[in-house]
């Protein structure tokens, strides 16, 4: 058995603990249970196709044409972490620099109509016009001046935290620049200036890569701070997510269904979460030459306890170079 | 329904969302299952008294002598994040900055010998013993050159974590200063530089206080990242945890026993974590003045999403002054 380790990730600036101990220690308690149908009842979900009218408004569809059955919406959250009409009321905020109007958005973009299609079902173009509503959105909310940063995510699972078991992504636009991305940048500046290189345009070890296609790399990272923990970096430096061109949505596409692929082969249909790690609307030209967007996915396979919510230190029970081999080899497709 | 609002704790330096429109959404899941009493039967939990010898070795028991029945126990943990005979092979291990080799300690304190006795079941004085205990190992931990920090936590429940029933906290001694703490530092130090002021010395405003005692005061913070997160602070500075008395420790030991049952009452028995927020073993002078340990509770009511993975950033459905009001006044004992 390896020795444990402490391993910090030049992007993230996060220490993390690899202990391949505890992955044998006993449980009292059922483990984490698998993603599961939730609702297999489409009659009452709101995002099947059908039930449009129990939905807040939808912001845009895919196609445009109404009198063509819709592939993707875009929609207001209807239960919103931020209000879209707060702006004017702003004035009436109290001063103090601890507190900030909740002003923002929350939206929604349903994958498809159908209620058990997952975006892996999909096939790598739908997928890309997934990714190309996002793209769409976060421009259009990158045109609003408040607005510091775009949050991409999924949730699927209840164990990752899915309400609404129909597929759909999540998109949250920010007043402020959040932790984890101050964090990164820092660190990924750090590593710069020591190097002249930007940390994700160097190419991962080969003990860590699972796949490689035209434009990306899939890999387990270095410090990866949960259990097969994938990210999946454009190979030539780019910032922003959202300067994505349609050739390289569909070469992600590809990547992105096999890597969700692999990991429910792998790991027997787990819950998970994908994000997408991006640079701030309004980062300086300074900024730029070290941030490198990239696509984070987390299967949840287990639930943090009491050291990581005290400490934010991670013990990953799962060295990096075996979780990629083992991604490497499943056959998926 | 209050607008949402964006609140930054000048302790955390974290940035945090509130939005009660969160708390009506929808779900197609389940919802989290209450604290459970995991296994029930005894006869195999290596916590129990008669099992000892399931156990890894012991370091110390309460009371020490053996010929009594002990009360509580601070063992090894069997399959620890971190290794505590990894010193001697340190020079062998990798060279990089970003690898440490693992060595720490990882310790598990059991509460009492009786499987279905929690903390909050205990009488405040043997609370106060657990608390004690606390502090002994940590003085001993403390003369170790080489450990930085002394994580304390607990897992109540399998969605906090837990993966044995049997009432018990653990203890990880690292290598390093983790991340949330030097946040922490940074953050109180700045605060202390504009107003000379240590962020904790202040009272929280009346609308967050929760109960107080001669020495503590429990408090839902400004910020709070988490729903009904509860913080018990000492009234007088104090940096350290392990600095406490005996007398202080059975003044903490009854308020934390009051707000256990207020959460148990309130909250319908939650799977929780606490966690004790200290200062390094080994920090300067110059930051003491501003290092203020405090004691923090959270119920784990919801699960992560993507959104709080991604951004750092948390959304709290209701807001600390409700929070407060609605454990003020409930009534436990
Ligand atoms: N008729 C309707 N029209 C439009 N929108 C509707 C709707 N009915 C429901 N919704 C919205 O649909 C969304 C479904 O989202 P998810 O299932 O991904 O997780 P949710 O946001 O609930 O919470 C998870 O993700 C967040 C963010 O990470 C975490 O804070 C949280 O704890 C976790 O459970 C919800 O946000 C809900 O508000
Ligand atoms: N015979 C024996 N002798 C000595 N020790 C024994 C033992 N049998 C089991 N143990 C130890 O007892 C501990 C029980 O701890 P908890 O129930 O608080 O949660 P655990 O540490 O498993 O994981 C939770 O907490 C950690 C830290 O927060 C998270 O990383 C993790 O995901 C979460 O599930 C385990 O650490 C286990 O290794």
């Amino acid at each position: 058995m390896a020795s444990p380790e402490l391993r910090k990730d030049v992007v993230t600036g996060r220490w993390v603990v690899f202990s391949t101990a505890r992955s044998k220690r006993p449980s009292d308690f059922k483990s984490k249970s698998p993603s599961g149908s939730g609702n297999s009842n489409s009659q009452n979900c709101p995002f099947c196709v059908g039930n449009e009218h129990l939905c807040a408004p939808q912001i845009f569809r895919v196609p445009p044409d109404p009198s063509s059955e819709w592939k993707i919406r875009v929609i207001e959250n209807l239960y919103p972490a931020l209000d879209r009409n707060l702006r004017q009321r702003d004035a009436q905020g109290e001063e103090s620099p601890e507190v900030l109007a909740g002003f923002g958005f929350h939206d929604v973009v349903i994958e498809g109509p159908a209620h058990g299609v997952r975006l892996s079902d999909q096939s790598p173009r739908e997928v890309r016009d997934v990714l190309i509503a996002f793209r769409t959105r976060i421009k259009e909310l990158a045109a609003v001046e408040e607005i510091k940063y775009v949050q991409v995510f999924k949730n699927h699972g209840a164990s990752a935290g899915a309400s609404l078991s129909h597929p759909h992504c999540q998109m949250i636009a920010l007043p402020i620049v959040p932790p984890n991305v101050s964090t990164r940048l820092d660190s990924m500046k750090d590593h710069f200036r020591q190097t002249r290189q930007c940390a994700l345009c160097e190419a991962p070890s080969n003990k860590l890569v699972i796949n490689e296609s035209t434009h990306f790399v899939s890999f387990v990272p270095f410090a990866a701070i949960y259990p097969f923990e994938i990210w999946i970096t454009p190979r030539i430096h780019s910032s922003h997510f959202h300067e994505i061109d349609e050739d390289k949505a569909a070469d992600l596409g590809s990547l992105l269904k096999l890597m969700l692929q692999k990991i429910s082969v792998q790991l027997e249909d787990p819950p998970f979460n994908f994000m997408i790690q991006t640079t701030p609307l309004r980062a300086t030209t300074s900024e730029l030459p070290y941030a490198h967007w990239f696509l984070q996915i987390v299967p949840q396979l287990s639930v943090v306890g009491g050291f990581e919510l005290g400490s934010g230190c991670y013990i990953n029970p799962i060295f990096p170079e075996d979780a990629a081999e083992l991604l490497r080899e499943v056959n998926a497709s």
